[in-house]
């Protein structure tokens, strides 16, 4: 399906043209110069551009949508996938997830992050926002790997000022770091972890870093019954009401979970105008036994989004299918089979997945970033094809992707992506040994 | 990673060696000889049959698995997929999709079950059991398919007893046809379509029809509360009950959703031995608002097995996607992440669903059937692999699956199906003429 040689073409500057797509039930060429943003886009653009173009990607009459945003994940955890499931949480988090982290190293993280953007490429996602560990390492991966991301390192000081005082020198440090990369894909964010890992001092030092810095914040929110319950006894109020007091709520703050958020909380988020993420596949697994308030932080005007989780408690990175269990989810838990529609569900993982992440992309228009897949329809999960978001949220899995291509640069074509043995391999390898030294006796 | 040439060796008779695959984490090699069953299973067993096989699949560390088992579809509306969504279930049904089934041909079931059964065998599914109409056309579908089914036609008498005489005309027809056929793969089932549609006087001549006949029974049961409801107003019973004094409960009684059973009727369909078809997708799409209560009834000792449901109203037959999402409700809706783990979900996929349809499949062992499914390893999904089955039941979807074995025929090898474009574009084609008849003013 396409022309010209693939040698060289695979994340190089190249001009682009990709002629007989899809996109909101209208075919369209999309053509992307050698800069990072889509340059025109429409029917029959092709013959305007045929002669700049220095490569050619025939779509075949593929849906062409902007790549998938992931608002929530810990992506290096990829490494974890499988390892441990259904346990409750606490025994899960202790006896199994922790341990292990424990013995993470740098070259961990790396191979870990560099197997989650392979993923997340393959199944058509180009950002996500990311909160975990030796986060340097995680950057270096993310930057060869081409896609967007949000990074931030996990801030957590259990309310000790010296561990406090460590966290804000590893935060400023890591800020630093990324304005150093000088990578305009890769931004840092402040990531206090939550409410119930951060100190009240600890929350109001990473908003005022992040606002002075122009950064996201990242953090949990209300994922357990529990930590409210926690917050309510230690606080005396819920984690919303705590947070906007230490300044945490703002339009560059996505808050992760929230399935146990009241309707007034909703409404301080929206008021706020904080971007929510929603991973429900992870809360259907570790139980949390009440899905997100969907409706009423809508009505609110929060801005939600979705977001898949890390590996440990998903356990994929696959957007398509967190977009069909969030609309299923929503549906079954509010008794409402109108509930959180397939364009809605599209919308959360595109357009505010974007906006949450500030990145300007999630919209297939020139002059924006050109952060574009490409989902076959000769397949199984597009026939017929009657209404493209419906088999886009309800039938595909991010298999359906043929192509993906971020800021510009493709980085799968027609499913090829190169080096993907070596990542696979090197990841395998990072995770045996991992386990080996975390359980030298097994 | 096969070696010979591999013309004329799909859906053929031929001798396979299958070397270098994992099962039960235990490296294997399969041999199945010209017949339709695994003639041994077992380390190294290569070098027994290497001068044997007339055609060998390097598995190249694939895991080797039972063709997964679908037990409660309407496989011919893949025709309506994408169709109408996001609905309430009365107007969804009568206004979308009644009138388009009412136009139906034998034509569209022919190609929508060709679809379904493509679809299948690209996501590892051998078997399915059916309900639907035009079902002489489903099963020349199946025969061609190369793959197992218990097909039936859905009986609804809606209390008339004209209507009654014809649906069990209807189904002594079909029976006889299947009869007819001879094929081994393909069995017919009685369909009482479920305790609102059919008559006591229905329920009991299915009910004796399949026994004398030696048959499965296919029902709906309890899907949703209204529906228990109105079965109480009129008979004074539950669903369960009724259908039991109608002898519909049997060891070869496949009922589908179970929703809205109640403790005491899991005990009675545990006692009857009844295997229950749990489909979650399907169930949470439409708001049934309860999940199947799977704890009381693996208690009773019922066979608790899985459905996709039909793909108006799930959207796709990946039963893959269909085991995470039952592990994944279970545990929200019964608020315990000990729920339905992974090994457990993967049995009501294999073992359970070919316990219900009686095929003597969903096994790996020498003189089972020879259906066998390869999934690929060697893909982000299943790095790292610490635990077989909970990468296969969280994290690949059916798009892992690279090689799909029915009775001893090759029916997907290294995802090639023949005449894979063929059928997507004929079932394409009678999608939109289905609906260009059903509304020609559009």
């Amino acid at each position: 399906m396409t022309t010209m040689d693939t040698t060289d073409i695979f994340g190089k500057k190249k001009s682009v043209l990709i002629t007989n797509v899809v996109t909101d039930a209208r075919p369209v060429d999309i053509f992307i110069d050698a800069a990072e943003t889509i340059t025109d886009i429409g029917p029959e653009i092709r013959k305007r551009h045929r002669g700049e173009a220095e490569f050619i990607i025939d779509g075949d009459g593929a849906l062409a949508l902007p790549g998938l945003t992931n608002t929530h994940t810990h992506a290096a955890m990829t490494l974890l996938r499988g390892y441990a499931d259904d346990m409750v949480l606490q025994d899960w988090l202790s006896q199994k997830i922790w341990p292990l982290e424990a013995h993470l190293t740098a070259d961990d993280v790396y191979w870990g992050t560099k197997l989650a953007c392979l993923e997340m490429i393959r199944t058509g996602t180009t950002a996500f926002n990311d909160m975990y560990f030796q986060m340097e390492s995680a950057a270096r991966a993310v930057d060869e790997a081409g896609i967007h991301a949000v990074l931030c390192y996990g801030f957590i000081d259990l309310g000790d000022a010296e561990k406090r005082e460590h966290e804000c020198r590893a935060t400023e440090a890591f800020a630093a770091h990324i304005k150093g990369m000088n990578n305009p894909r890769i931004r840092a964010a402040a990531g206090p972890h939550a409410p119930y890992t951060v100190s009240p001092e600890g929350l109001k030092w990473c908003a005022e870093f992040a606002r002075e810095q122009h950064i996201p914040i990242h953090i949990h929110i209300s994922e357990t019954e529990k930590e409210v319950n926690d917050c309510i006894s230690q606080h005396g109020k819920r984690p919303a009401a705590l947070l906007d007091e230490c300044g945490i709520l703002t339009p560059r703050t996505i808050a992760a979970h929230g399935c146990w958020l009241d309707d007034a909380e909703c409404v301080l988020l929206g008021k706020r105008g904080v971007s929510v993420s929603h991973n429900p596949a992870s809360n259907m697994k570790l139980a949390t036994h009440r899905a997100l308030p969907y409706p009423p932080l809508v009505k609110a005007g929060a801005n939600v989004c979705l977001g898949t989780d890390g590996c440990a408690s998903n356990n994929n990175l696959d957007m398509f299918e967190e977009m069909k269990i969030a609309a299923l989810l929503q549906k079954f838990f509010w008794n409402d089979p109108t509930m959180l529609p397939a364009p809605a569900a599209l919308e959360m993982a595109t357009k505010n997945g974007a906006k949450a992440l500030g990145l300007g992309t999630g919209t297939l228009v020139a002059g924006a970033p050109a952060d574009i897949i490409l989902v076959a329809t000769r397949i199984p999960c597009n026939t017929p094809l009657y209404n493209a978001a419906s088999n886009l949220v309800y039938s595909c899995s991010g298999a359906a992707v043929e192509t993906s291509i971020c800021n510009g640069r493709i980085l799968m074509l027609e499913r090829e992506i190169p080096g993907e043995t070596d990542i696979l391999k090197n990841a395998a390898h990072a995770a045996a040994s991992l386990v080996k030294r975390a359980l030298p006796s097994v």
